[in-house]
């Protein structure tokens, strides 16, 4: 269906960039500056911005988008034979149009996760492949921190995930597209949620919390980053004019502007989520734990509301539809689309 | 070597954003705006620019950067065992890491080309392999326009490549990282340097012309483009905020940002060259016939040069220089470094 | 565990090879004989033998083993960004390491299969994702025909999915490595079996009834095959010495040898399932279609009856054992086995 | 050209089986046998027969063929951004269809070698690519013994590759396609040839010199063949009666098969070189070195031997053709053609 109206809760990279960030885009567009990152101060104070937020063996590397920084980060750790273990609904398996089994020629192994969250002893039964020549050989487990289904890994959740791989030879590598938000909900750092919980890569997103493009890729550990110029620039994923890319995240993580965003988002979707509940005929059928909602609404109504707030069906049997809230949503939108909703109900 | 300036002619991408590109990111940065490009009136009216400039069968899709519209427009047309015939000096083949071996699986069949430009009697001998198992099946002739030795092709060359390319049930893609040099060089518009040569698929680039970020694939007939959107997916090339590429080309395109700013760029490096080549001892080792200029200079002063004009040595063994100009190099620039180069000579 | 004696049921290939071929092997081994299968007259004879078993538009060629065929199978019809859909328990998905995805670039989209056997309805859900560019599209299914449960397909079930594959623009494939033993146990011929059901593409195995080495991959339609010698070259399945898989096959279709061993095959297994199904403790799991036999024999007993007949455990959590029976399997062998089982059990 | 006579010097692949292989593979034709080499003594003992011949660091995995033998041997030890080096007229650049760069993902770096053997001031220009993440990494060097032009590295010359390649993080790969007429030539030992001289990972071939089907990789050194069993089963190598490969390389290296076959093809080659030497009209073109003789042949004569002894056209424009002698070829085929050639000289 084609939106008639873009104001809405589609999803958070239907919103635009931050004013901090335009002005951040606009104040390093001055002179000649090296590209592709090389021998750039700019790159290096960025990547010691990383290393306060994520501890001092941080290593940085920007490339385009979320599916770049995913299947780059696990084809750095992975040979080809060897396998992730994930969650079926995770973007890496859903939304990524197989770039991950192109580019890293693996296989994915999936599970399904009703709350869009893996536990260890989902993975435990991969392991009776490991020796076994005929089998694709289980090395990585990737979560998406929030998941796709709005929930959250405590850091507990998160460390015994680490623990379980590390202790049968695997990473653990996690998807953070919306790790601001999750970071704000859980009242965590990022060294607290990712360093200390430890995940061994993170695809760090910014673009849906207010930045125009670029996504980082954040190896945790000494050693994992080695040749990762190489591969992102084989990946296509290296950028001549970087300055670009390296400005948005300086602006991003030094003025807390992650944080702002993410909050604003979180809240909006607490109150949308809050208000929506109370609604006869509505039923939220998610906890709301970041910035997205999941509720079942009436489908007579569904085309009335999308015609004046675009937002996405998430399962058409049921009625169910995603709400995602973004660090421009205002109160109005949130009150606005509830009073509609309001109204439409029989 | 660490630049100590970044004024200078290391390269087209070391310069900024032109003003007029910030102010159409800016000015698209209101409100939600359908993400991907999907439904999106703007990609609409983008993709209608395009037709205007190459003729009405010409499919657009952006993608972040120039060896990835490059790859990815290979991949398009060819399978793994087919081959692509391209100059050995292609950016496609010495400065992508890899990337087409990587993501195409196939071979490239490269050909010493001392002025960068092939010639069709310089493929003719690949076709030799055409029914034999064993080799790889030529199928594709990629050039660059400018090429990466700063030569441009006629119309007339182009054309006769691609008769020749499909005379041999092959395809004619071009590289155009700096077509708008080219054009504004050769007096002709896109249309008539690239559609009516009879070029199939096109790598538009904007990047080293006073873009941010993104490049366009363009293909020139019907039916070439069937299925791409899937592996720009694949590719990891879809933008989500997709708003931000469109914008920027609109505006290159609409208001002859394009020709402005790759007048300048030529210009800028006519005066360089012909400047240069009086200098006694300094010796144009190339004709200047777009944005760069290469040059013999002795070897002793190029580091005190550098020091404050940074560029790139291009053959150390011959001491030749290349120096890049771009849509900011002004007659200052110009004319300071040739005063210093005057005023090193011994 | 390491087999303390060969004989047994462990699997099909653990037999060795038929008489009849190693007379063949040895008959073609005379003088010199083009490489490759290039102008080479066996190679026509064996084609034009194909064609008599699977109608006038098959062509044939031959790879290695079966998961290259199936590997190419999959590569020639599909793109990396489409997808072939499979029965979770599919060899192609759980037994060749991730060679699909490695060669194909593509991805595997499976389905829980309790007896094997994919059904149309259970492909349906995966055309919702046609049209959607962040989703793989489904292009191929691919049946297994004996399944790896034991099962077979009927004719009518095979053409139910053919018709629904292309009524959606997909493809059907078969994994044939037991197809002498499913054509034996349905009383049909090759060509009622696979091409007048609609079967797209066919690995055809005969390694596992009594072949050395080698499997076709059979095209049952005109224009399918089109350069699938380049890709089973690049595919590193391009014997040099090809004759002596053409020979091979050659007896094997010449000589109703499939037929006659796959019928020993078969009846071994019917025979050694009657008879396990009448010992107290032991239960058949399975229906037994083909040549495989799939039981519940109490755990500890199976210790006891690998030392002298070696097969594999297929679940371990239910103790559930699968005993191959193969074209040289003898009635002493089921007897001997029957006997011992039911002297160890309690 | 279709032949008409398949006698003659077309290629060491288009002669038969060695009896000795005949026999073997029949011996080995005896009840059921552990299958994929998984827990089999026989693959134990090869093993060890294979240290005998390598010393004690070899670890050897078998595949079906040579390309395979070479695509894996660099993907084992390659990411692919790292690049091969080799001579242009590397089998692995030439004749295998792009399987490396499908299967490695990897760029080959070839280099013209007149006389088909590379030298390591050859391979240095390819350092200044080290560190520049622009482009691909070199990291193996790729030699094949006895090389595609007929010539042989001495074991002095083989020691400098490999000490250059360690000296500069690269490996050492041979291409062992004909080994055994290389050191038959050389009058030296595989050890000595091969561990000796610092070789890292062998493609040991046997089917050019007296076997059916099958090749060897070998590792030189400890710790380079970790994980190949999945790589191997992934890139469809993994051969399910795999006691029928392994039997023919125990016939080949037990009995000195390798010595004799190989012995008979090189006597014969220089027979028919010297012989051929003296015919007026007939040049020599290359040294006779191993067991193919390249020679210039007047054109008008050619499809007339070609009717009795079929051979190929090496270098159609100086009319230079290859005669390949086999283990099989005869004092009786040699002065046949001989004589004829001296009938047809007018």
């Amino acid at each position: 269906m084609k939106p008639t109206n873009n104001k809405g809760f589609a999803s958070d990279n239907w919103s635009g960039v931050s004013p901090e960030v335009m002005r951040a885009l606009a104040a390093v567009n001055v002179a000649h500056h090296p590209a592709y990152g090389e021998n750039d101060p700019l790159m290096e104070e960025v990547q010691e911005l990383f290393r306060e937020h994520f501890g001092p063996d941080a290593t940085t590397y920007f490339v385009y988008n979320g599916t770049a920084a995913n299947v780059l980060s696990v084809q750095q750790l992975l040979k080809s034979w060897q396998a992730v273990v994930t969650p079926h609904s995770a973007h890496l398996n859903e939304d990524e149009a197989g770039a991950p089994e192109k580019f890293t020629g693996g296989k994915l192994l999936t599970v399904h996760c009703p709350d869009g969250k893996i536990r260890p002893e989902q993975v435990e039964p991969f392991l009776n492949s490991i020796g076994f020549q005929h089998h694709v050989q289980p090395r990585l487990i990737s979560i998406s921190q929030v998941t796709e289904l709005g929930t959250i890994y405590s850091a507990d959740e998160i460390k015994a995930l680490a623990d379980f791989a590390h202790a049968n030879n695997m990473y653990l590598h996690m998807d953070g597209a919306r790790i601001a938000n999750a970071a704000v909900a859980a009242c965590l750092s990022f060294r607290q949620m990712v360093t200390d919980t430890g995940v061994d890569v993170l695809s760090f997103g910014g673009t849906k919390n207010g930045l125009m493009f670029g996504e980082a890729v954040v190896f945790l550990k000494p050693g994992l980053a080695d040749g990762f110029e190489y591969s992102r620039k084989q990946g296509m994923q290296l950028a001549s004019k970087m300055r670009f890319i390296a400005a948005q995240f300086r602006a991003y993580l030094q003025e807390d502007l992650w944080k702002r965003n993410a909050s604003n988002a979180n809240a909006m979707a607490r109150l949308l989520g809050s208000k929506l509940g109370t609604i006869p005929g509505i039923r939220l059928s998610r906890p709301v734990e970041a910035n997205g909602v999941f509720a079942i609404i009436p489908p007579e109504i569904i085309p009335l509301l999308r015609q004046q707030y675009f937002f996405h069906v998430w399962n058409e049997n049921i009625s169910e539809v995603r709400l995602m809230c973004s660090f421009d949503t205002t109160i109005e939108d949130v009150e606005g689309f509830v009073a509609l909703a309001n109204s439409l109900i029989p």
